[in-house]
């Protein structure tokens, strides 16, 4: 190759985040590149990201860095382009420590003129979105410069449905703009967010000609023509479908965030209920079920189908289990508890006690052996606060955190159905049989419950799931407020109920496991609500409360 | 009283953070202007704080709002000024929501002419802080028109030394600029911040000639004489002491959180260590003794001390308290480990268990008996993780959370001094005898202990507190990094042990719970670090551990 694409920020990776702030960062990543630059092939050039410091910074008031691509080439640093466009929305805070760059410049090589982008720079097109985001258009500034391609080096992390609009996006502006286009993005897990990769390459008809690997990393070669002034040639990777992608997006996050934190092994709570068996799967598609273990806790309140599910996925995972009883454990609760409780009606402080028995006998497990524990929970119920702080909200990682109940039922019994098993190759029952059951159908056909107190199930306290899940995406993704969301045909005493809950959990919410995103509004860096705050809270003073 | 000044967002309070993005949270914002402006006596004049919607959001690539102040008078809205100024730093994220206003614009008010600014405006002069953190400045423009005062309609959250700077800021730009400035501060605890209130006013030769009270509401009269065309007379509220001013923002801040959120009454675990005295005497002067119970619970490795002290300081604060031994719930999850911790040496993860029960025990207090449960760490030991997550960090609030262990001691010493008597009238022993020592003076002398096994000391684990506390702010507030403390005169060994366990805690802090900010940089909202990263840790993988 001639030209290597990196992503933004490739040098330390994205979002580096408040180490930033550290000048002793931005130095070890001068001094990386000047390494870098005298160990690469000298008739290479490459593009590398990088935080550059800002030399203006204190006399034009402006921040103290740049997010800029360095050109390295023959064993030197050649030039330093800035991004223009610092996306402060959801998880972004580029404006916490980026100074926008002044122009859009161009890179020549061979006499092929390059225009350079980072990221945010291509999301600004008026003609596609129907409205500006920022005053300028980087793409229109590169193009009145006779550009012969545009690339844009990226960091974009995934959520459901976005390639579709990149591809889109970059389709639309290679036509209008009538310039090839090569998109570079970061692969992996960082924390909360997933980096999905599949860098792509558009020619100057908008035909897409190149898309790379999803979830995993790998390299798109592109072949410019010089002649032609366009790009050529490069490899398709098929698409994945919803499914399989959201499927990927949660094993890669998995599978980084236990491997950079230094695990190797996960541990879980296993209830016999879906979300953990979800978890579960996903677990051992991250890290291999050997390295899997699975805690049953049944209480006295837990069904017999609570174990017998769940040592049916264990089997069907390949995962070890074991089982701890909770019974005496809740009986020494009790005992304590009683010269304080006595008198009073068993309640949430007593379920509470049970699901933060088993976070803490999960947190022994994991502390003992050196093993991640991964927390179960998802979007419905850290939404309403239907789990218990401490209890089973405990964990490293939240795995499913943005994964509504519907769509984990969604994404089971597609991990039943064929279409997987191209993705479950670790699931040595699944390598056997592409139409094997990997979640047991009990487990998907019963009704959801916590088995916290006798016969409980999740619709004594909650709406059904279909009704609770469009509520909040109406609320959380779409920022309806109560009346427009009654408006859309939901039941008024609902959606007040099912909003003040929201309200009520904030409190829990930031005491959360970083949870996986994969949806456009995650709790998490993303979502920053105030706790001590009364809006759209059905009922003001008292009681919010530290509960269930 | 002709003009009535309110603080920036006055109308729902600062910060609302992500409400913001919600459509029907600005509609109700402008509703309430609506109706205030028909319920004000219509000859005064009011600078109201709110957001308003920037309707050249979408044609000129802009955030959506603008934060602005409303002047109502006559039954209406008269005029809408735009804050210029946007900070995106520390805690802030105003980039995320707002337009910055294109020009400073003056209020005409019987002839008299007001230059509006909101907080941050007024914090660029560059001829005080030797630097621009802006491009424009706000002052120097309203100087330019001619302007007979200068208005600050402030939401700036409390710090230590930070009035200091407030006070000396305004009168180095009144004097620069000869003109009188009006500063007005929010009071009273948002989640993590603390606003301090004490609104100054200083006249044109930059004599500070009003100040109102701190950390608490109050109104500041100021009169202007149109002749002189100056502010000539005001109140000037006394300045705390340092430590009547911390001891005063903690209260204020534990108190607005559990009022605001639903409580009256608290509980928290009583060690008899200095952490938990210390939140203990902050929460009776908060919400007044008799709504604070102490919990005492001590294992076979609680020394003897640990009860009497407690006692000796519950009885000093007049506060409650209640013992629960946990040797049985100990030996109860000893038997339910024993199948899996078979032949393991006893080491953290069993000291974890410990202060696991305990915070199962609070938070089953707390959910029982609707009290808010405080947690009691500082910011030394949240700093190196010398803590348990969902053990003794539980809580709704973390009140110490950024007081460093030094500060800790230096606060006690002066809750015992008479120099505290004024702000503990509500303890009874103090109300009555000035210089009655309230934290019993053996918690002040005995070795800090987590007592989480046999003879265990804090020193054990970690150096003596004060280099402790050197180190950290350093690499904390000061962005040393580890060559330039140790140049700074700290054992190379002692400097990359501690910046290596502040780095493998930080995904304890992103679960604890919001603390109350009292120094320029807390954990937080305003520290954004990623988890799964490796800078200025001492030795990469493994073991980062979910331990201790």
């Amino acid at each position: 190759a001639r030209l290597l694409l990196t992503p933004e920020l490739s040098i330390c990776g994205y979002p580096p985040r408040d180490l930033l702030l550290n000048p002793a960062f931005i130095k070890a990543m001068e001094q990386a590149l000047t390494t870098l630059s005298t160990q690469l092939p000298p008739d290479l050039a490459v593009l590398v990201g990088t935080a550059e410091a800002n030399d203006a910074a204190l006399t034009q008031g402006e921040k103290s860095l740049f997010n800029s691509m360095v050109w390295i080439a023959e064993g030197k640093i050649q030039r330093r382009f800035r991004k223009r466009l610092l996306p402060t929305y959801d998880v972004f805070d580029e404006d916490r420590y980026f100074a926008s760059g002044r122009n859009s410049e161009v890179m020549s090589l061979d006499g092929i003129n390059i225009g350079i982008t980072v990221c945010e720079d291509l999301w600004n097109e008026d003609s596609f979105w129907g409205r500006r985001s920022y005053n300028t258009n980087p793409i229109a500034d590169l193009a009145a410069q006779q550009v012969d391609f545009v690339v844009n080096l990226s960091a974009s992390p995934f959520c459901l449905g976005k390639q579709a609009v990149r591809e889109a996006m970059l389709q639309h502006m290679a036509r209008r703009y009538a310039v090839p286009i090569l998109y570079v993005n970061q692969v992996g897990g960082n924390d909360d967010l997933i980096f999905d990769g599949r860098s792509l390459a558009v020619n100057r008809q908008g035909d897409l000609i190149g898309r790379g690997q999803e979830f995993t990393t790998d390299v798109l070669w592109v072949e410019f023509d010089p002649q032609k002034r366009d790009a050529v040639s490069a490899q398709v990777a098929p698409a994945l479908s919803p499914m399989a992608e959201l499927w990927n997006a949660l094993v890669l996050g998995v599978k980084d965030y236990t491997r950079k934190c230094g695990f190797r092994q996960a541990v879980l709570g296993l209830s016999g209920g879906i979300d953990s068996a979800l978890v579960a799967a996903i677990a051992a598609a991250a890290l291999g079920p050997e390295q899997v273990l699975g805690i049953l806790m049944p209480s006295p309140f837990s069904s017999e189908h609570s174990v017998t599910d769940a040592l049916a996925l264990a089997q069907n995972l390949g995962i070890q289990t074991q089982q701890i009883p909770i019974s005496p454990l809740m009986t020494a609760y009790e005992t304590a508890l009683e010269p304080l409780f006595a008198g009073t009606e068993s309640g949430v402080a007593e379920e509470n006690i049970q699901a933060r028995i088993r976070g803490n006998l999960l947190m022994a497990i994991a502390n003992k052996f050196h093993r991640l524990l991964i927390s179960t929970g998802n979007k419905s119920e850290l939404a309403v606060g239907y789990c218990t702080l401490y209890g089973d909200m405990s964990g490293g990682l939240a795995a499913i955190a943005d994964v509504p109940k519907t769509r984990v039922y969604e994404l089971c019994q597609w991990l039943n159905s064929p279409d997987s098993a191209p993705w479950l190759q670790q699931i040595a029952l699944k390598a056997q049989d592409p139409s094997a059951e990997v979640i047991p159908d009990h487990i998907l056909t019963k009704p959801p419950s916590a088995e916290l107190k006798p016969g409980q199930v999740d619709q004594d306290s909650l709406p059904p799931y279909d009704v609770l899940d469009d509520i909040l995406e109406r609320y959380i993704d779409l920022h309806q407020s109560s009346s427009e969301i009654i408006a859309n045909g939901h039941d008024a005493a609902t959606v007040k109920r099912v909003l003040t809950l929201v309200k009520r959990s904030e409190f829990k919410r930031q005491q959360a496991a970083p949870g996986l995103k994969i949806t456009d509004r995650a709790f998490g860096t993303g979502w920053r609500m105030p706790i001590a705050a009364q809006w759209e809270t059905e009922m003001p003073l008292p009681p919010a409360t530290t509960e269930s």
